[in-house]
């Protein structure tokens, strides 16, 4: 596999010296800037051998860098081994940015090559604006990957299909008049969305061109008068022709969006920065880009009545097939033998057997002991790890229902636990507590309560390196904006009906991870002479492992609001238990005082 | 008065019609754009009579409006009266923007008229961004007021003084080494400071130009071999002059600094987003103009170990101030006549009394009962309250001294207390509690840690409109950035150095105000596998107020906290102390669960 990498560098460094190229830079997305993309556009992975989902490959004519996460540490270096591919460890003191690593290793009158499709616009400047003062130049080329990756994955041309309106609640004519007043606000003539779960949103559509994400490859152009989906043909079935056309949405070959911007010369096109820069490059020639956050991503995130009664639906499903798991896992571990993948396997049946189930929302992580440690693990043959009767299982999974997407995260005592594990086991539920109580003001973004779930942790020294808390898709993608809760910054308030993930963790290399998550709803909790406030709604029905807790670190509210939980999670589940099931779920919910720790 | 106001709103209309401007708007800042302004620059408060700290004055030929913030919505409305102006809350969902009210009032092609002086470039420029694509434009006219201000104070000439190496820590010529460092760093050929405390600080000069901060109206420009200091020659004594020799900072008169910008041309200047519109065109027209937050903001902002140890010992002699303050006032409300402005008095007359005192670093707020909650309340002769043994009494008030500046708020029970103030005291307390004992990590801005200051009051559903803290200066500004603990977005992180203040509150509008607050340094407390963490050590030395608090709100570890806090103010104060004193402050100080409350 080494011997690939290096003949793959060879390839493009040959292509880069044609065009007079010193460097390349190769992100992970693709033309849509999704966060998972399909196969064809896995550049950087073919290209380095890292798999992880995120990561910036710089390849110069002698040196090569990965740049990468904290999440993907430890997998990253790994998987590097005798590439001759340099780790830069994202965020830490000493790590470059690419932009500076550019500025030290090029020199003046330098081009740096990228392919604008798969760069967003606000990605490019940003670069634009680190190195111009140092002489270097960016170059949009040609995508190199089609003439070097011989066995590359085609575009995928899967066939879409409806999202029902009894799922999606507001029909896909109605979402487009909602974008046009938008437009007309704007004065704008017209807006282009290119990300791939905006699109889906506003036609009510869904398809299976990415991994755990049901989008299909597209982009919409929405006018004050016309829509066209840009769309491969082989995609559109007679019944979606129909529906298109009962909508009022033109279809256009996929590759035909270049032609249709130059044709709308001379208007004003809203653009958001997350367009691909090949895209800006052809439109700004001949009209009035207007940059701007897509209105799209907004209206997405705020849920109607039926998508949120649709994700309570959902996480019921969810949740008796998560409870039936955790009973066959505490009941097998130490008997049978039990497997990372193993464990993978057992919780896809169960929820398979749910109905409405659409496939997983993203790729589990089971990382039992050591592996806990590795945030965003995927079990492997080669690492698949056998559970023993002692330590943490951390397992982080979801699931696309047609009226819901769950992403919940538990941490299982398989055993025996050390007082160190129990006591940041407490830390992290202390911190997901405090963010599932807050009750806070109109007008207050992510940003804001972040510290919430940190604080306990970080007055023993603790912390995490990734986001507390992200938006989730409605039987779209599990993760989306345009909130989140995060320590850098994000303006967006959180607003009712938008749904956000707590999920602090502690993370001891080498040793053992924990995480706690469930997905939450913003609601409405009062009005007072200050203003209104909201308050989170636990969506997530599953029960937290009481076992680890060391209850003495908890204050009296944060038990009741544990045992509250509870109590709901028992009350909504049982009806659908077998009896055993019910006995199992009745001891892992009962009140924190009365359980037999 | 407000006869007044309308005849200089017709002189104001009359200079705008002969430049044919259809609006003029006014700031309450100056050309160093500093927060407290020279009277001969209070241009908003004599066009309006409104005399609040911060406003913006927008005049059209047939309309007039002020916007301003939370702090002085019931002032502004009180002083507005029957002036023909209206009152715009800022904030507040109803209220527009100036921008969006400019577009709706004004037509296409309409001049609005500013003072590029005394409008910083990032202000315009924003301004303009916001109305430019409506066909409205911004002209930097002349200064209308030195026109039809008739009477108008003159620009300060008050000399500047010697701030003594002995406080200050570090020379001049450090300081300035230092600054070249930074151009060098930034390729950059000059600086131009007009941040009037981040000239005093680089300096190590004094002035008295501006009420309450010992600053003095001037501009540095500092290349990579000369430093050039643009002042009135009358502020300049021979001692001044010898000490600004010796340190190889030229002196050239203020109004010259235009000039001085254009004989740079072809340079690289950097420029803070803080300078004035004004020499930015006019340096602009000439030089290459780099735009950038001003290095010394950060090198001030850090304070170094001499300053550092200035602020402990001027702490406690504030502290001695306020605790002889507060043992007078409990014993004479109730028994004497004391008002709000008696309380001034004698608290000036008690600081006034400790070395190294300078005078007082902002007006006093002496708010007693419902004047309490007018969150930049000052008394006059017109509203002067005579203080009743019940109900609160809030204080926040600072000093000067050579060695540290102070800031301290605490709210006072004069006597009897509702169960409703007793629960506010209590949330406001928990709040500056949470805060006080925070521990986070390097990297952490003060945006993440604002909401600890406010959780127990919003699970009330009750907030307060400005910010939980802000930087103090050393015998500088009592408001110095670039790092604050609000909820809007400041990007600058906590570093060990900084001194910031905690101060929460509750403020029900015609009844009573709460805010507690004490400044804070930022130390090092521990580095483990996780990074660096910082906290906070309380430089405010002063009991607060026991009799207000219900301790059963309280938990074990806040109780712990308060009792630590006190049991440290009594062992630093008493032996400067009397018998009586000494006494009082035991008593004031015991531990919560020993007072007899």
């Amino acid at each position: 596999m080494k011997e690939n990498i290096s003949r793959r560098l060879y390839a493009l460094r040959t292509f880069m010296s044609d065009r007079k190229l010193a460097a390349f830079i190769i992100p992970s997305t693709d033309p849509h800037c999704g966060e998972y993309v399909p196969e064809h556009w896995e550049t950087r992975k073919w290209i380095t051998g890292f798999t992880g989902s995120a990561g910036t490959a710089v390849i110069t004519l002698d040196k090569a860098g990965l740049w990468t996460d904290s999440r993907y540490f430890l997998q990253a270096a790994e998987q590097l081994k005798e590439s001759g591919i340099t780790l830069f460890k994202e965020k830490q003191p000493d790590t470059p940015s690419i932009a500076e690593w550019l500025r030290l290793t090029l020199k003046k009158g330098d081009r740096i090559g990228i392919d604008g499709t798969v760069n967003s616009i606000a990605k490019v400047e940003e670069l634009q604006q680190c190195i111009q003062s140092n002489g270097l130049q960016i170059i949009a080329s040609d995508d190199p990957f089609s003439l070097i990756w011989e066995d590359r994955p085609v575009i995928p041309r899967n066939p879409v299909f409806i999202h029902s309106l009894q799922y999606a609640g507001v029909s896909c004519t109605e979402k487009i008049k909602q974008i046009r007043l938008f437009l007309r606000k704007e004065a704008a003539d017209s807006i282009l969305l290119s990300a791939l779960d905006e699109i889906a949103w506003t036609l009510n559509l869904r398809g299976n061109d990415v991994h755990c994400n049901p989008v299909f490859i597209s982009y919409l152009l929405i006018t004050g008068t016309n829509s066209t989906l840009f769309i491969y043909k082989e995609k559109i079935t007679p019944e979606i022709r129909d529906y298109l056309a009962a909508c009022n949405v033109e279809i256009a070959p996929y590759d035909s969006i270049n032609d249709a911007l130059l044709r709308h010369s001379g208007e004003r096109i809203i653009m958001p920065p997350s367009t691909n820069y090949a895209l800006y490059l052809t439109a700004s020639s001949a009209s009035h880009i207007k940059r701007m956050q897509s209105p799209v991503a907004l209206m997405k995130a705020i849920k109607n009545k039926t998508e949120i009664n649709g994700f309570r639906q959902a996480m019921k499903r969810d949740g008796i097939a998560m409870v039936k798991f955790l009973k066959w896992l505490k009941e097998s571990v130490g008997k049978t033998a039990v497997t990372e993948m193993g464990i993978d396997r057992k919780l896809l049946e169960l929820r398979s057997k749910q109905p409405l189930f659409r496939g997983i929302s993203f790729d589990t992580i089971a990382g039992y002991g050591a592996h806990g440690a590795i945030v965003h693990y995927e079990a492997t043959p080669e690492t698949d790890a056998a559970l023993a009767d002692s330590g943490f299982l951390l397992l982080d999974s979801g699931a696309q229902y047609e009226d819901g997407t769950t992403d919940i995260t538990r941490t299982i005592a398989l055993g025996k636990l050390t007082q160190e594990q129990k006591r940041d086991y407490t830390l992290v539920l202390k911190g997901f507590i405090a963010l599932s109580r807050i009750e806070f003001p109109h007008g207050t973004c992510g940003t804001q309560l972040d510290v919430l779930a940190r604080q306990y942790m970080w007055a023993e020294g603790i912390n995490y390196g990734h986001g507390t808390g992200h938006g989730v898709g409605h039987f779209l993608n599990v993760h989306e904006g345009p909130h989140q809760i995060r320590m850098n910054y994000m303006e967006t308030p959180l607003l009712p009906g938008m749904t956000v993930t707590n999920e602090p963790g502690i993370y001891k290399d080498s040793r053992y991870g924990i995480r706690t998550e469930n997905t939450m709803l913003v609601v409405f909790s009062r009005k007072t002479e200050f203003g209104q406030f909201y308050r989170f709604e636990p969506l997530t029905i599953c029960p937290i492992d009481k076992t680890a807790v060391i209850p003495e670190m908890l204050s009296a509210e944060e038990i009741v609001w544990l045992d509250t939980y509870h109590s709901n999670v028992y009350e909504q589940l049982a009806p659908f238990l077998s009896p055993d099931e019910q006995e199992w779920l009745r001891h892992a919910t009962l009140p924190l005082s009365d359980s037999n720790n």
